[in-house]
C-alpha cells in the first residue's frame, strides 16, 4: 500500500469514527432542544439573546475545551412590540383580516395606517407607474419565488430584493408603506420576517410581510376592487444598541496551534419562533464538531474554534467583530466554515476560494461520498464568516438539502420539531470530518 | 456538435421541461392530499382500500390516457379490531400502560393475556435460554436498529427479522406471545406495525409492537423487577379474502407500443394512519409521471404504464398478479420502476439488473446531476415489481433521502403533513425523466 493510500485509509477510518460518535452518542439534538425549548427566539438585543450567550458559554464549558470566552460586540435592538395587525377593507362589505408581520428593522405605523394598495411584481413596473397611482398608497411587492429552481436559495436570493429594498423604493415614489409577499415556496398562512434597509435620503416607511396565501388573497381582491384599502397597525421600533457577545470555544492544535480553523453558526434568531433551523442547528453542530474531535480522540493538529456568532440576522455585528479582532491580534486563519442553511441532510460543502483551493478540497470528496456528503462546489459560504475574506485561504459553507428550509425560515414555524435528529447529526459529522482533514493537512 | 452531444442536449432540455412542469404545475401533492385526507389508511380488504381503487381509477381517467383499467386480485383481509391495549404489571405498585399495536396478521389474544416477560436481543440469546425461562412467557425482542448505518433501510432490514419471525421463534420455545421493539431510529411513543408470519408447525402467538420509548421502559423495569408481568389485549383477526384490484393507466408508445415500461407504487397502506409516505407518495408520483409526459408533449416511444399495486404490505398479491398477467399475455416488458421509500428529496435510483445494464443506465447520471438525482447504484428496486424479475431487463427503485422515513413508517404519524411538496415533486420529475429516456432509447 502506498503512503498516500495508507493515509487515505486512516482518514477514512477516522471519519467513520466521527460519524459513529455523532449517530450513536450525538449531543447536538439535545443541545438544540435546550436552546429552542428553554430560550426560544433570541433576536439581537433581547433578554433571550443574552440567555443564549450564557447557555452557549456554559454548554461549551462542559465540553472540557482548552478555552471558552466571549467577544463583546454592540448590537442593534429592534422590538416588534405588541401590535401587529392588518385588514383588507373592500370598498363594500366586510373587512378581511390578514396575518402579517413587520419586517425586521421596520418603523411602526404610529396607530392605524390606512391607504390604497398598488401591486407590482418588478422594479420596472413600479418605475412605470404614474405618480398618482403610487403616492399615498401601500406598494405591494408580490413577485413569487421561482419554484422552478432546484436550489431554493437561488429563488430566495432573487426574490429577496423586494424585502430588502421595497420600503426604500416605495418611499422614493411617495408611498406610505411597503407590503411584501413572504419569501417562501410554500402556500400557507405564515408571514416571514427578515431584514430590510432604509435610506436616509427618503422617508422611512413601515414594511410588513404577508403570508403567501394572504398575498394571493390581496392580489385577487385587488383585481376585482382596485380601490380597496389596507389597514396596517404595527408598534415595532428600534431601541438603543445593546452590549452582546460572540461565544467562542477552542481546542488548541497539537502541532500548529497558531493556525486557526473556525467553525460556526449564529446564535441570534428572529423573534417569531424558536430559531431552530435558523440557526440553532448551525450552533449546536459547531459545538458538536469540537465534541466529536474530543470524543474520538482525534486531537486536531491546528487550532479549531467553534464560534456562536451574534447578530447575523440584522447587522452581522458579531461576524464583523470576529474578523476585526482576528486581524487586530494578527491571528493566522487557515479556513472558516459556517452552517446556516438549516440542519437538513448533508450534500457536501460550498467553497469560496481560488479555483486551485476548491480543487484541492475536492480531492477529499470520495471520503465523504459514503455519507452522501461528497459534493464540494464553488459557492457562497456564510454571512458571519464573510468578513474573514482575505484573512483565510477558504470560506466553507455546510451544504445540505434545501427543499424544506424556506417553508419555515423566519416564521413562527421554525421550531424544534421540524429538525430531524439524524439529519442534524449527519451534518455535524460531515463538518467535523472536513475540519479534521483541514486541521491535519492544511490548505 | 456531435450527434451524441446533440442528443444529450435535447434530452437535457426535455428533462428540464419535465422538472419545470412538476415544480410549477405539479398535481401530485394535491392528489396525495385527496388520497390521504379523503380516504386515509387503506389496508387490503378494507372499505378504504376499495375507495382508493375507485379514486385511483377516476384520477387516472382524468389524465386523458390511452387506457385505464383494473386488474382483479384476491387479497387477505386482516382487521385490527376495537381492542388493543397493554399494561406492565410490576410485582408491587401500579400498572404502567403502554402504547402497543398488533403486528399485521397477528391473531388476537382472546381476552386479556397476562404473563411474564423475557427479553432477548438476538436469536442466539433466545436459543440459549433454558426452557422454563421462556415457557408461558412473552418473548420481548428488543434489538434496536443500528443508528450508525447511514442508510436507514439497511438498519431496518437487519432488525426486521424480529418483527417477521419473532412470533414463530417464540412459539417454538413454548412462549405465549411476542413483543417486538418498533422498527425505527426515533425515540418516541409511536408503535410501528408491519407484516409478520406464522408457521403452521407451531402455535400462532399474538404479536405486538411496542414504541421505542415503551420498549426502553419495559427493559428498564425488567431489570429491577424480572418477575413483572405483561398484560396484552388485542382483538385483531383475519377474515375471508376479499376481491380487490390493481389500478393501471397507460400511454401507448408512439414507435414501439408493444414494449412496456412500468412505473408504480402501492395503493394499500397500513391502517394506523394515512399511508402518506408509505406509499401514497409512490402512487401519486407514478400517476404524475404519465401526466408530466403528456403535459410536456414528450409522448413516449414505448408504452408507459402507471400501476397502483394492491396489497404490498401484507401479501404482494397485486405485484404477483401483475407479473402473472404480463406473462400470460406474453407481454414484452422492458423495465419496471417503483417508488416505495417515501416521497423525500431524490438521490437517484437503485437498479437490479446485470452489471452491463446498470452501467448503461449510469451513463445517464449526468443528466440528473443538476437535480441532485444522479446517483444510480445497484440495489433493491421494489417489492411490487420484484415478481417481474426475469421478464424485464431492469428493475429500478426510486432512491431518495432515507433519514426521516422510519420515524413515521407504519405508524399513526405517516400523515400528509409529513410530505414536503417540493420533495415529492422533484421525485416525480426524476422518475419521469428516466422513464422518458427509457422509452426513447430502450435498454
Amino acid at each position: 500500500m502506498s503512503a498516500s493510500a495508507q493515509t487515505s485509509k486512516i482518514d477514512s477510518v477516522n471519519i467513520r469514527k466521527i460519524y459513529d460518535e455523532a449517530l450513536l452518542r450525538g449531543q447536538s439534538y439535545d443541545n438544540l432542544r435546550q436552546l429552542t425549548g428553554q430560550i426560544g427566539g433570541r433576536l439581537s438585543g433581547s433578554p433571550q439573546a443574552q440567555q443564549a450567550v450564557d447557555w452557549g458559554k456554559v454548554t461549551m464549558e462542559k465540553l472540557g475545551l482548552d478555552r471558552v470566552y466571549l467577544q463583546e460586540v454592540m448590537v442593534p435592538h429592534w422590538v416588534r412590540g405588541a401590535k401587529e395587525k392588518a385588514e383588507i377593507k373592500p370598498a363594500k362589505g366586510k373587512g378581511v383580516a390578514l396575518n402579517v408581520c413587520a419586517l425586521g428593522g421596520s418603523v411602526g405605523t404610529g396607530g392605524k395606517l390606512r391607504a390604497g394598495v398598488v401591486e407590482v411584481k418588478t422594479w420596472a413596473e413600479l418605475a412605470a407607474l404614474p405618480a398618482d397611482r403610487v403616492k399615498g398608497k401601500f406598494v405591494f411587492f408580490n413577485r413569487p419565488m421561482n419554484a422552478a429552481y432546484i436550489e431554493t436559495g437561488r429563488a430566495y436570493g432573487e426574490a429577496g430584493d423586494q424585502r430588502r429594498n421595497g420600503a426604500v423604493e416605495a418611499a422614493k415614489r411617495g408611498a406610505v408603506g411597503a407590503l411584501v409577499r413572504s419569501l417562501t415556496l410554500a402556500h400557507d398562512d405564515f408571514p416571514h420576517t427578515g431584514a430590510m434597509r432604509y435610506d436616509e435620503a427618503v422617508a422611512k416607511l413601515p414594511a410588513a410581510a404577508l403570508s403567501t396565501n394572504g398575498a394571493d388573497e390581496l392580489s385577487q381582491l385587488l383585481k376585482a376592487d382596485p380601490d380597496l384599502t389596507f389597514e396596517l397597525e404595527m408598534s415595532c421600533e428600534t431601541l438603543s444598541e445593546v452590549k452582546s457577545y460572540n461565544v467562542v470555544g477552542e481546542i488548541r492544535g497539537s502541532r500548529l496551534p497558531d493556525e486557526i480553523i473556525t467553525v460556526g453558526g449564529h446564535l441570534d434568531s428572529w423573534d417569531l419562533a424558536q430559531g431552530a433551523h435558523d440557526d440553532g442547528t448551525g450552533c449546536v453542530q459547531s459545538m458538536e464538531v469540537l465534541r466529536l474531535l474530543k470524543a474520538t480522540g482525534l486531537r486536531p493538529e491546528r487550532t479549531v474554534r467553534a464560534v456562536l456568532f451574534m447578530n447575523e440576522e440584522n447587522g452581522v455585528r458579531g461576524g464583523n467583530k470576529y474578523a476585526e479582532l482576528a486581524k487586530a491580534a494578527n491571528e493566522k486563519h487557515l479556513a472558516a466554515m459556517e452552517s446556516d442553511g438549516g440542519g437538513f441532510t448533508p450534500r457536501g460543502f460550498t467553497i469560496e476560494a481560488p479555483a486551485a483551493t476548491v480543487k484541492r478540497l475536492q480531492q477529499w470528496q470520495p471520503l465523504f461520498a459514503p455519507y452522501f456528503s461528497g459534493r464540494f462546489t464553488a459557492g457562497h459560504a456564510g454571512t458571519d464568516i464573510e468578513p474573514l475574506k482575505g484573512q483565510v485561504k477558504a470560506l466553507i459553507g455546510y451544504d445540505c438539502d434545501s427543499q424544506r428550509y424556506f417553508d419555515i425560515h423566519h416564521t413562527a414555524a421554525d421550531t424544534f420539531d421540524k429538525v430531524n435528529r439524524r439529519e442534524l447529526e449527519l451534518g455535524g459529522a460531515s463538518m467535523a470530518g472536513l475540519i479534521y482533514l483541514l486541521s491535519k493537512y492544511g490548505l
